[in-house]
């Protein structure tokens, strides 16, 4: 992948927020990564969407540094960077505050699979992630956010393919993918199961999450192996 | 009807799903048959809808082969197949994941009829159908899907136009209809009926469902011998 | 008024509706009168609303009988007929099954007036209407509706240009106004106040309507000969 | 800013009332506020958003003169007046009656902040503002509201920057900011917060607000002398 083909898709991806319902004003952002060179790119902290251009693109590398762009990169950058660092297997990052998902992290609510929409991209329970500590705050607020994600989905031996979601309490969530579109695909599931999941409790208080031979059904012909969702 | 002229009004149809407000991703799928050929189509996996053209459109006779169309069909092509083997008088099957239907599936909960905007549309109750069993998911999961629809009608005794949805349970809801295009509207009628059903609860949770006298008026007055809703 | 303008008039409110997301599918029409030749105009029974032109608006006079116009007329003629015939004040009626003033329709809920959204448009509570009987569904339905709507504003003394809405039980709303435009801003207010009512009664089971000095300001600094909102 | 910018902000401003959701007909409006000259810009009151140009905005002095403009200026004229006179850090406010901002409004419930899209824009618990009396409602309601307004933040000692929104009760939110646009911001996140911190409560009713040291980091890198978000 070029560095002209990164900024390409990671500006396509960003610019998809408004769009997709999950972000008012400038509370979201996506950011890509080539595996090849090391290089990741994020959007500009502050800037409107509709005026993003590929050159507006932050690049940097796995050490944090701004390698490439003018402007300076989105407030999360550090906790995008740890989760690079830690999990290889990811290709993007998105964070954005959608409304129902947000509602699940201020709630401090894990979301169960209640059904097969969840079940095609979330394999399981999404966790919610803990609140940082005043010391971790203060010390370096977005970096510890990533840690305490990372932390979190290895105490439930889950990857981050696998369980490509997470709430952080009191704040909002934050997903995964294959690459920055899938991240982004991610995250509009994401919306849509914590809505959906909040409309069946209301008519179902006693709801159990869906059985485990559904589940796996879903998610593997989806994902994995044998998948057989899509075209080859 | 010509196998062009099918295979446009299918594409139309999977095309206005995500205008419809019931469809993110590509969490849907309409299908439409032609009764004197035994032919009918259906949207190809994992295709964006607004990529979708009638080429792309996959052509299947009663026994599942595929007849026409580069594409692999949808996932979901063995349910298709089946309630159009096993239900004669319906001409459309449309397959959405949209909120508040699959709300209603994931919780487990039939769907009263309320008001006249379902009594139009579902001439009664919308039924839940039965989760597969472990065996069934194994064996062919499409497959027994479909089964366990036609099963659920016909234990009701409800025809598939007088009842034209299911609400498979920890799933989503099915849709049938006259064409393509008439499933779709069955799709669009049932999500808001679902989401008012559920308003409705909130401001009442000891409502009860309408009159019978006044069901069978507004079902009868768009649907049979005496209707006179439309043009004619 | 022109018959020319006035079939313009009420064919724009009827291309309204879906852009006012009030109506799905062709569940929605708008009618309007001009009093001076006694000649009203209605939406054709289930056309759609994009493809709508002026000459396809029914023209009928107050016996009932169509004046010009090929097309059919709405189902719910007879219902429009009896209101303008009833409340020579009236200029307008809108119908549709918007959701949540449907829900409340359904529930049999009263909307109470909780703030001054609701009392710019609706002085006080707006009623629910009775159902129908058998009997009155059997000899004429759509005209009972019309029959049952002015009973009620006529038992609670109200003008229909004070209390432009109504709830019928089962069923959904009608709106009045002063023209086809007017009664339809008033069904986008009741939507809106039906929506905002669910809402504060999710935040406060225990809410009380606003007080009647905040009411009679609101209220009348838009209606009323010391109106002072707008332009003059 | 000269008064043609003025006016063309304020302009914008209205105009992008009805595309963010906020407002339903002509509920709402925005007025900006140029401190060197002290004239202010304010809608027109009852013109619709798509008709509006920057000619048609109203510019009134301190003293409430109106300066320049030939339509009648928004009914909320004084309202927006006092806090001008009373808030000499504010360079905008916005007035809509946003759905669920409005419902908290007419709940009478104050909104806890529950995360950090709430701290980013409001430094603690958005206040309710009380109800006018009999005599203010007769003696001058729209000033009277102003006054209200004022007297309610200074009590919890808060500044119209640090907490850019207040409920009033039985009636809607008013929000501040920098300028116009800053202060439709503000209305556009008050809403996006009431929602949901409705939904966080129907998932938890025994939520707490966000602990003070995420408060004070999320609404300080975005507001005061070490921000950090957005460009230079």
């Amino acid at each position: 992948m070029t560095l002209s083909d990164l900024k390409q898709q990671v500006c396509d991806a960003n610019r998809a927020l408004p769009a997709s319902g999950l972000v008012r004003l400038t509370w979201g952002n996506v950011s890509g990564i080539d595996r090849v060179s090391g290089l990741w790119a994020i959007k500009p902290s502050g800037v409107d969407y509709d005026a993003l251009t590929p050159d507006d693109i932050v690049i940097l590398d796995l050490e944090g540094h701004v390698v490439e762009g003018k402007l300076r990169p989105s407030s999360d950058t550090k906790t995008h960077l740890h989760l690079y660092r830690e999990f290889p297997e990811i290709g993007g990052v998105t964070h954005t505050h959608s409304l129902h998902a947000t509602a699940f992290s201020q709630a401090g609510s894990e979301l169960p699979c209640y059904g097969t929409t969840h079940a095609d991209h979330f394999y399981g329970t999404v966790p919610v992630v803990r609140a940082l500590t005043p010391e971790e705050v203060a010390a370096d607020y977005e970096h510890y956010t990533g840690v305490a994600i990372v932390e979190r989905l290895r105490e439930l031996k889950l990857s981050p393919l696998e369980m490509p979601a997470v709430l952080q309490l009191h704040h909002a969530p934050f997903t995964f993918g294959k690459n920055a579109q899938d991240s982004l695909n991610n995250s509009i599931a994401l919306e849509m199961c914590a809505q959906m999941a909040l409309a069946t409790f209301a008519l179902n208080p006693s709801v159990t999450p869906i059985p485990s031979h559904i589940l796996d059904k879903h998610h593997l012909r989806k994902h994995g192996p044998g998948a057989y969702y899509g075209q080859k």
